[in-house]
């Protein structure tokens, strides 16, 4: 069933306004020991108090057995078939270092790396320089390279031996090959255009290649070539005015889920660090947003350290400023993850991810703690994150009655 | 998943016997003072004693979020998707009162209106007249108008200021604009065809509204125009004969649900006005048919009323008879809803539906009562309405294993 096709004539504007805050990497596993999940071992009393006057349940980030990373479980939460959009690699580079994508740019990653004389990649990280000297080599290639044919060029260091590089200017295309081999012991390949739109592209990439090597050459670092790869440019989303009638806002302290937030369409506030911060933050744009996206990072990077105390921690911390939310006055809050991030896995995980909805159109379930196993038993029962947006829309009277 | 694809290989014939119960607007919210739903505050021991042997769960009537109108939820209900089959506000007019729509017909809703000299409308509804007055300027038109260049024009009384017009003829269409200009103050509009093919249609229709305008003189009424729109054709649906190999019939009272059997294929069957005379009809047609659509009215328009405590005395009149379903023989009996209605919004909504399903082939669960939050843990657990007639032809045999 294509609920895209029906959307437009069912969304309706109101007055009500809706906030969603994500924990990323919410869901858990059990630990080996106790046989308990990060979220049963803390201590969260506030948001186990509000999952009791909530509906809950599971959400599927993307289908069951699908692991996420952080571009599809977003567009999925925010409602997008993150299969039909997909966000290049290269765009997700560039958002996470902050940078701001244009319409006509091509975003790329790039690794650092080491060739031989004939141009057989020997270390396809350079011996993984540390950040610090991929600073410096950026330094020196910006400084050196900021234009090619009229294509202005942003090299940005991302970590270790990786960076992002912007190129913006007229008639650039992902249509061109990857000069990265993927194995080492193998020769650096041409770039080259698949397509006729490509070979201005091709052109501007061998020619930046060339001067980036030239360069190093003056550079002594172990990196002598960079591998170029996740050619991408912005996807065509319609964003959160058009599709939903929403002004939306975004208050997310790391620039990746800022730069999510404004591929949608939502504006991104300036916040503090705190979820304090952010709540605050939210409390003073109130009356000029319909929907605020409020996103904690911290979950999800005890997960991946796989620290479980961590992320105990951390929920016991949000969970001591959650209760805010109740007083904001929001027709509809949905407090959930946008994919779980168990701490034994040390990644992101396919797990279905706990999910509340509090609103005055719910009946309120049995579910009295905020866990996966209590949220499996309620009335929302399990769903695709697809569809937690028109759960939200739907309690807020913006979804009008389909057909008669 | 398309299931459509391969059921036509799957379905098999045989003797077995279902019937489907819909309670209308069944499913409810909790009462603002108990936190009870309608369900839940109704002694229905009957319907609690049928859930206790019965598999349980919650039906989505067409995707989380989306309430729907009496027509997608019905067609879901049937195992169609109802946004592949939209039926056209026309055509649920015409079905609504009672109006036997053929192929071929043309169906429109109209609204007696009121213009001023220079054809702008000054009122939508002209007054929102009575329906004694609409009855009057409707036997008027039509002993004046009875057909247009060879197009029979059917005309009926809706309610107050509204009409269903039906045209039945050769060579009609819906690729015609309406005259509604939607907005008070602005013209009445002409109507126009927006393909080669209805240049016919808009030719009839401009001269059954210019003939209407003139009888409208004669009729002392602020009526003095009709707006036309919704104008549809009846869309090509596959019918149950067809599709299940199932003989299927309707027992309903109102024309609304008996129009849309028929669009299915089900033949309408006369019956009285109570439960207990819809029951007696089936035991009386029971070795003609393999399927039966009882459809019962009452708890959506309590529903639709705002009337709490209503719609909690029709689910107890309700019980009282239902306990007869159990001694009529059916193989399979389902006792569900189409949409809830709770009474606090006053209107369809959105919430899944409680469902219970009777058969020799299902695990009967911990459902005790048949109420929202205990179906919610039922075995069948949350599902789309559209699957509902596959678990019910599973149950009696009729869907063969696909695949070797």
């Amino acid at each position: 069933m294509n609920i895209e096709k029906i959307l437009p004539q069912l969304i309706q504007k109101n007055s009500s306004k809706i906030l969603l805050v994500v924990l990323d990497g919410l869901g858990g596993l059990p630990h080996p020991e106790t046989g308990l999940t990060e979220l049963e071992t803390a201590h969260i009393p506030n948001l186990d108090a509000l999952a009791h006057g909530a509906a809950c349940g599971l959400m599927i980030p993307v289908s069951p057995g699908i692991t996420p990373g952080s571009g599809p479980a977003h567009l999925g939460l925010f409602g997008y078939d993150p299969i039909k959009y997909q966000i290049g690699r290269g765009i997700l580079e560039c958002l996470g270092i902050g940078l701001s994508v244009g319409k006509e740019d091509l975003a790329i990653r790039g690794n650092f790396a080491t060739m031989n004389e004939e141009r057989i990649i020997t270390d396809r990280r350079a011996g993984r320089i540390s950040t610090e000297e991929n600073r410096r080599l950026v330094e020196l290639i910006q400084s050196k390279i900021s234009e090619i044919s009229g294509v202005k060029v942003t090299i940005k260091t991302v970590k270790e031996h990786r960076l992002a590089i912007l190129l913006s200017g007229k008639n650039l295309t992902a249509e061109v090959t990857e000069n990265d081999p993927q194995k080492e012991g193998q020769k650096l390949r041409e770039i080259q255009p698949v397509s006729a739109e490509g070979k201005f592209t091709a052109q501007v990439l061998s020619d930046f290649l060339q001067n980036v090597e030239e360069v190093l050459k003056t550079a002594s670092s172990r990196a002598n070539t960079v591998l170029l790869r996740g050619f991408s440019k912005l996807p065509e989303i319609p964003g959160f005015a058009e599709r939903y009638l929403l002004k939306a806002a975004c208050v997310a302290t790391y620039p990746m889920y800022r730069g999510l937030a404004k591929l949608v369409g939502m504006d991104v506030l300036t916040t503090g660090d705190s979820l304090d911060d952010q709540l605050e933050t939210v409390r003073q744009a109130y009356e000029k947003y319909d929907f605020f996206y409020v996103h904690v990072k911290k979950t999800d990077a005890m997960g991946e350290d796989g620290n479980f105390s961590g992320k105990v921690q951390a929920l016991e911390q949000i969970d001591s400023k959650i209760a805010a939310v109740k007083e904001m006055g929001f027709e509809v809050v949905v407090i959930t993850g946008d994919h779980s991030t168990p701490a034994s896995l040390k990644a992101h995980s396919w797990h279905p991810v706990p999910f509340m909805l509090l609103s005055r159109y719910i009946i309120p379930d049995h579910v009295n703690r905020f866990t996966e196993r209590e949220c499996a038993e309620g009335m929302l029962s399990i769903f695709r994150s697809q569809e937690a947006i028109l759960l939200m829309l739907a309690c807020c009277g913006r979804l009008q009655k389909f057909g008669a």
